[in-house]
């Protein structure tokens, strides 16, 4: 199988809404007047992002939603996509279940591959997703209504969407750093395989949030972003996060349990600072608190309040009796590819 | 350094033209009303696209150039990029001067870097492209102005711009299939991994060609691209590109000698189907020979007649007797990354 004849059986299709899509030099996109196109690129690397064995229709699904992801987490709508793929070799029983999963999510969102490349090297996926935004909106500082990570307030509340750190645990279990029965490992890899970018609440936020950041790398590592973009400091009420722990909260035996044999601490590590949850992270202030409930009912999807932005930079982390616990003591560390292992 | 770190040092610059730039989930790039974006992406693989040990300025040039190659074949004018980056490690050694010749060709094209991905992995560089061109144009199937690979006419001149298969040479003198001494080494080799995008004259095109694409991965392999979307034939005076062969035109000892020493038939390969040259190879009609100087003047770019679009399918080479000449007898393959080596 050839190049063109790859692409041609495996990544070409209708692209209503693009001027132009697969098979020319470029694509040609138009985006609405008055409108902003937003871009992000996200490049899957084998043995980093995901094991050389992953599923490859997981796989196909994971490389485009961590890219809708940061299309969410800035409110913008999906357009398109390019695909650039290195493959060692043609291969059609992995090709086909990758584009399965790649266009099933696609199809979802309602957005086009245009274009790409592809070529014979180590395993890599590059995706670079457009979407669009309204071009004059709140923000104070640029004419666009995108979510940023800029633009938080002191006192604004702190909210994530849906559930933290299963992806994370799913890993740690894959890895054999701990070991998981059956069905726990079976729904928590679908988190780490699988996720769900929140695409709809992201844009359901667009003039409720004053910040926004897509959890891929840990919480607090992300949040980080907000806090060092939007110059203010926070306190998390962390004890909140831990009932987001799906495999901890849905544990048949009871959270109780659950920290008896697999330790509360690897839990809160997992929710605080595991990655891959591709969940939204954001704040608005306490006056829109109906809004966020409007928007989380709107796009079916929960958000938790777990904190408060402040005016004093530093972000502390308060227990359950409002006890500011150092970030050392839960062994917290967020994730950075090119930091030595575990530095924090 | 921190992956932070090393998005900060090497690849943080003003975007004055995009919205927003690097640092947020998406970056934001409003094209003007009634424009179109253009978008394409290239990925470049070690070992398979540039050796291992390339100098790492003329990389850095190398990638961004391939990718503005495609918007100049679509005529579109270059705005903004986006880089993914696998890194064995972040060495600074080499990120420094990748950086640089990355930025000293993206300023000379006004091409702002507004966001990206680096992870550590074997070494790939994956660049998305963005341009743009008006909205509404000549193209009869399309509402754009863009260059596209259909829309050629029988009778069509077709011309390639600059020169060709010196890249080509220098790659199997690299490969140490044939031997070349050291200034024809070196100047070859600058055609290789400094390959210039035809940007300008792309943009000049609009309006004059009725097909474009560039060339990158052999003369013949990407005009084919041309003949099939624009379901026609083509006659080629393969002789009338021997001369675009600079190593060969320029060769001391004169073209008699080169042709003793390294053998017409290589040079006639490397000019047809060597690859790597980044030239733009196109269509128009006799009537617009004037626009087509034209639009070489006023580019800079030197631009040769080579043969004539034709109604009935097929290429045909004819040699300076106009006799056809079969590809098999040229020895003529073009690259193609999935094709066992050697097909054609």
């Amino acid at each position: 199988m050839g190049e063109f004849d790859l692409i041609r059986r495996f990544f070409t299709r209708p692209t209503p809404r693009a001027v132009l899509g697969v098979g020319d030099d470029c694509a040609l996109l138009q985006s609405a007047p008055g409108m902003q196109m937003a871009v992000s690129t996200d490049m899957l690397v084998s043995g980093r992002h995901f094991f050389a064995d992953t599923d490859p229709q997981r796989l196909g699904h994971k490389c485009l939603a961590v890219n809708l992801s940061d299309l969410a987490a800035c409110g913008a709508r999906p357009l398109a996509f390019t695909l650039a793929l290195a493959l060692p070799e043609a291969n059609e029983a992995w090709l086909a279940p990758f584009a399965s999963g790649l266009f099933q999510l696609a199809d979802a969102h309602g957005c086009e591959l245009v274009g790409g490349d592809t070529t014979r090297g180590p395993l890599n996926i590059c995706i670079t997703v457009f979407g669009e935004v309204p071009a004059s909106g709140a923000t104070p500082l640029l004419p666009t209504s995108a979510l940023l990570r800029s633009g938080a307030q002191a006192g604004d509340d702190i909210y994530v969407s849906g559930t933290l750190g299963d992806a994370a645990l799913a890993l740690r279990a894959l890895q054999g750093t701990l070991t998981l029965p059956n069905p726990l490992l079976d729904a928590t890899r679908a988190r780490l395989e699988q996720p769900t970018p929140r695409v709809a609440l992201g844009q359901a936020l667009r003039g409720v949030a004053t910040a926004c950041a897509d959890v891929s790398d840990g919480l607090l590592g992300d949040f980080g972003h907000i806090l060092e973009r939007s110059g203010l400091g926070a306190q998390i009420e962390f004890e909140l996060t831990l009932p987001l722990l799906a495999a901890r909260a849905d544990f048949a035996g009871g959270t109780a349990l659950f920290d008896a044999q697999w330790g509360r601490d690897t839990a809160l590590q997992c929710v605080l600072a595991g990655g891959d949850d591709y969940e939204l992270v954001f704040c608005a202030p306490p006056s829109k608190r109906d809004l966020v409930a409007q928007a989380a009912a709107q796009s079916a999807t929960p958000v938790t309040r777990i904190g408060t932005m402040r005016a004093e930079r530093g972000l502390l982390l308060l227990d359950s009796q409002g006890r500011s616990v150092s970030r050392a003591s839960l062994h917290l560390a967020s994730f950075d590819h090119f930091a030595a292992a575990g530095s924090p």
